[in-house]
């Protein structure tokens, strides 16, 4: 198939470099050079997203936040410009749900079909073609791109019509780090009231209180391991998308905004770059102590 | 074994059945008549703690907080009136951490052991023999009292010191109620985005956000099923351990105390009795949106 992709940062690079491996045929752009593993597979640089559009019959972007999304899409020379009808626009990028169903209207009001499809699974995921996939929008046009997907991830879900995608994103986010914050006030709870916060957490784990989050990121609270993984500053970019929607929406999402507060906290501790389970120090600092082994 | 049973409520009544089906010779107390289900197996009724503890090599309380525990203990013909040297109390009631230290030390002056093993598994969990017992104090207290255990539960942890057991409780229900509200926000920020909260809640599952929470009260918040299950009047005396423990402690737990406000805000509406994952409707009120298929 012909592939246009749009956005080869830590996350593009490979995801575009499995679908070369798998025989498609890719036109690439990105505001920086193309990296040379892609050219050296045959991945085909172009000038603008305009150039790929036309190319492509699917064209994806992957790019950080939703005013990328914008310029990539409606920018000047930007896919709009180029793509004309019977296409499909994918877009893999974490953004607004809301904005998504202008930007999918808009595609659509060209003769197109728009995905909003992002990924949980981190640079991890995207090399081991192993992310999760979140799926807004017609089912034919999920259909036709379905086997790029499955090239690049695991489990791949159409949830709904366009947004959907996104709003799983961003419920995905919210629990995630609500759970991490659980978590945290748990084992800093036990910890200050002198119990061996691992020896807690081992008999927590295959009652109500398990969770992915309680063993992989309460492992990581106990070792004090707090290189990412999972940076702060993303989960930060994430929950902003949450307290927007709720804005836009009318809707009081307490906790989300508390952890949103939480990690702030961290950033100011100069720990944007942790991993999100550095939640905890911000725990710590109010409680001025150290969860610890006893 | 000679064992004491002090507390046969829905909790105590089934607990001790089991024991008495073991072999055991029960000493039980209740300031309610014991239930003939008990006595028809041969259980022993006592006028007082204090006669339980005198018959008795393990004494053991299940009583609803922490007063009633010190009552059962140290109140006028309480345990400790009859108790003397060489015996072990174990309290598996849910009760404060803190004051826990103080009863094992009350209890220890006088020449007996004590262990805190308060269970979680509900009525459920006490008919079918399969609660998990967090476990507070001394080693050979433990594997004394063990075979006791294995009759009552299926997770049997000695998780440290005296009031470890309880402190591990605690640690459990912060974990829960603050899953439950994480899947609440999530499921609610997904259905007023107008995507399918079923659908959202499969995606999900088996990602990070996966969660025994996710998996259970969020399909209960998805069919409305908030018949307990676990009331919400229980789980705001658990949270009030925890609040109070972090007073005494010097700890902010800024989502368990919010966890607590909207619980209460149930209550407001009529919903003590409901299920735990009715802390949804809290949400729901605050957005004027029910969580609903699409």
């Amino acid at each position: 198939m012909k592939v246009g992709f749009i956005g080869l940062g830590i996350m593009g690079t490979p995801m575009a470099g499995h679908l070369l491996d798998a025989g498609h045929t890719l036109y690439v752009h990105d505001i920086k050079p193309v990296a040379a593993e892609l050219t050296a597979k045959g991945a085909i640089p172009c000038p603008s997203g305009a150039e790929v559009a036309a190319a492509s019959e699917v064209v994806i972007t992957m790019v950080p936040d939703t005013p990328h999304v914008a310029a990539a899409l409606f920018g000047e020379n930007g896919v709009a410009a180029g793509l004309g009808a019977g296409k499909i626009v994918v877009d893999m990028s974490s953004i607004s749900p809301i904005e998504t169903k202008e930007f999918a209207a808009r595609i659509n009001a060209l003769g197109s079909d728009y995905l909003d499809a992002p990924v949980s699974g981190g640079e991890v995921g995207a090399k081991a073609a192993s992310l999760t996939i979140m799926v807004g929008g017609p089912q034919a046009a999920f259909d036709t791109v379905k086997p790029l997907f499955d090239k690049m991830g695991k489990n791949v879900t159409l949830v709904g019509g366009n947004g959907d995608g996104q709003t799983t994103k961003v419920a995905n986010q919210i629990i995630v780090a609500l759970t991490i914050e659980a978590v945290a006030e748990a084992l800093l709870f036990a910890s200050k009231a002198g119990a061996d916060p691992a020896k807690v957490r081992q008999a927590l784990m295959g009652g109500f209180a398990s969770s992915r989050i309680l063993e992989v990121h309460g492992e990581r609270m106990i070792n004090r391991n707090f290189t990412p993984g999972f940076r702060i500053e993303l989960h930060q970019k994430d929950l902003n998308l949450a307290l927007n929607g709720a804005k836009a929406l009318n809707l009081s999402l307490p906790h989300t905004a508390s952890c949103q507060q939480l990690f702030n906290a961290c950033a100011a501790q100069g720990g944007a770059q942790w991993d999100h389970s550095g939640l905890l120090k911000a725990l710590e600092l109010m409680a001025n102590h150290e969860v610890k082994a006893v």
